[in-house]
């Protein structure tokens, strides 16, 4: 028989309120019958939503918390005066009980960030890295690290990046050796900044690392490595130039579907709109803390639930990356 | 009556070779009266081009130049052993000739860099910017600057920047106050790597300029600011991934349309192709020089030549970017 995975779901922090987090995990638990939940939040409101949705209150925990975090809040700040808040509350509880497996907050990025060090890293670790999981053009997916979370880093920094997305490739889609690029700004071995000139022959060295080199930004999410390893402040242009332009061209591709009434142009708008909703895709995976955490759009929907519970899932299967006996990357 | 402008075009180093340049040219010169060009290159090919092409030869001259720049030449033993090459020999008449305005080529970016610091810069001077001018989806054009002649810069190196793209900005699109955006990996003030919370209080405090603030890549080219700031790392990433988002999603519009046969898609599709083909619309422009350079791509074809040939003629309306005399950028 196979075993219960539980996820603890944030319900608060979001743009959309909690009935959209309830409804997400109403689905997911629909959805995936080796799911349960523990929600944080109201318990009034928890209470209300799940009744209102007939969910299966026997794979479902109600965690209390009356606070919440939101993005005006001062990430240092908050971690001290807002214990109370559901995304806090739902730290703690992971960093305490064993049986949670993860957790999957829309919530203020920096709080995330700051709470998962304080929670769950060990002593002597490097910052986590927030990756992306994006699909790639030749099929498959590419995993950025980092996007955001350490916006200034060290050769030796990224070469932990690369251990961290490798090690959630291999889980996560059970490649066996992922692929490394390097982000640069041209594909051949000398090209970049100093950064990127001190952590070419670290990675080239490391015999654990399948490194295939520079990669540039035209080929970020092509397909021609698996993890695209790159400082938090690139990999942060990287994501959101990419959404940036496919939401200008498919608004592109909607005013004209609407100019020609063409019913093939209104259809394409919408196949390339799920294709290249970035948003819905599930957000970004904490990497380097003790158990997984996924940090999901501040305007993230009931299907960004679904799909951000399957991608933990998918992890659960396989727990090398995360664990929290060894708190070990690899 | 108006004078002439002579613009230098570098007929070797580019993907298609001295016929598409020379095309180019001819092209340019039906277009634009006030052109005249020298073009550097075989005499020979040049002079057998131009007459197949019935050009005006009153407004062309021949600059002969044997060697040739190749994509395999490193920067700095180029710039010595090939004083032979149309790119070198080009910017030697360029130092050295008044009447020349500016030069075009396709040739290895590197070297027309490390070129441009030998032959057009004057002591003292940071090194120059390689700018391009994208349009933008609000409408008008953003000068994103630098996209990657200088990846590792200081904040008053940005700032520096931040002057050339005004200055830019100012002189080809008339545009008073061009609005001054740093690029960031969010809009808030506080938002940046160590570089950007650097620049901040120098851009905000510097009143010569119309800064507005953190610009993050979903915006970067959607008109909130004329010119974007950024070092030539972050800037290549911007400019190739909004390259390969683009190709990316085009190609599904085309295969869209062949599998359905809809003629409205087809006709999309090409509209997107013009709209996005970041290739033709003119390449690099050399910032912080005394007399301007436009790196055009090495698979520019004739259009782009046509297309570079009138930015240079737009800064030569209002010369206040580039003067030769006193080498002042603002």
């Amino acid at each position: 028989m196979e075993k219960f995975v539980k996820i603890l779901i944030d319900t608060k922090g979001g743009d959309k309120g909690p009935a959209t987090m309830i409804k997400g995990a109403a689905l997911a638990l629909e959805k995936y019958p080796q799911l349960q939940v523990a929600l944080s939040g109201d318990t009034a409101v928890i209470t209300a939503e799940c009744a209102a949705l007939g969910m299966p209150m026997d794979r479902v925990e109600i965690l209390e918390a009356p606070g919440e975090i939101t993005n005006y809040d001062n990430p240092a700040e908050a971690l001290f005066r807002k214990t109370d808040s559901s995304m806090l509350r739902g730290f703690a509880a992971l960093e305490q009980r064993e049986e949670l497996f993860g957790m999957i907050t829309t919530g203020n990025t920096g709080v995330v960030i700051t709470a998962a060090i304080r929670y769950l890293s060990g002593k002597d670790r490097v910052r986590p890295a927030l990756a992306a999981v994006l699909p790639a053009q030749k099929g498959g997916f590419t995993c950025l690290v980092d996007t955001g979370a350490t916006v200034d880093c060290t050769a030796p920094i990224l070469q932990h990046f690369a251990h961290l997305g490798a090690a959630l490739m291999r889980d996560m889609y059970g490649i066996e050796s992922p692929r490394v690029g390097l982000l640069s700004n041209g594909s051949e071995a000398g090209k970049g900044n100093k950064l990127v000139k001190e952590t070419y022959p670290l990675l080239e060295a490391d015999e654990a690392l399948n490194f295939v080199g520079n990669i540039e930004g035209t080929n970020a999410l092509s397909g021609d490595c698996d993890v695209l390893v790159c400082d938090g402040f690139a990999g942060n242009q990287v994501l959101k130039v990419t959404e940036g332009t496919a939401t200008r061209i498919i608004t592109d591709v909607m005013k004209y579907a609407h100019r020609t009434g063409s019913k093939e142009v209104m259809q394409l708008g919408a196949h390339l709109m799920s294709l290249y909703d970035i948003g819905s895709l599930g957000g970004g995976i904490l990497l380097g803390t003790a158990k997984p955490v996924i940090k999901a759009r501040g305007s993230a929907g009931e299907s960004a639930v679904v799909n951000t519970v399957g991608m933990m899932l998918n992890l659960a299967a396989n727990k090398a990356v995360f664990d929290t006996k060894d708190n070990k990357v690899n």
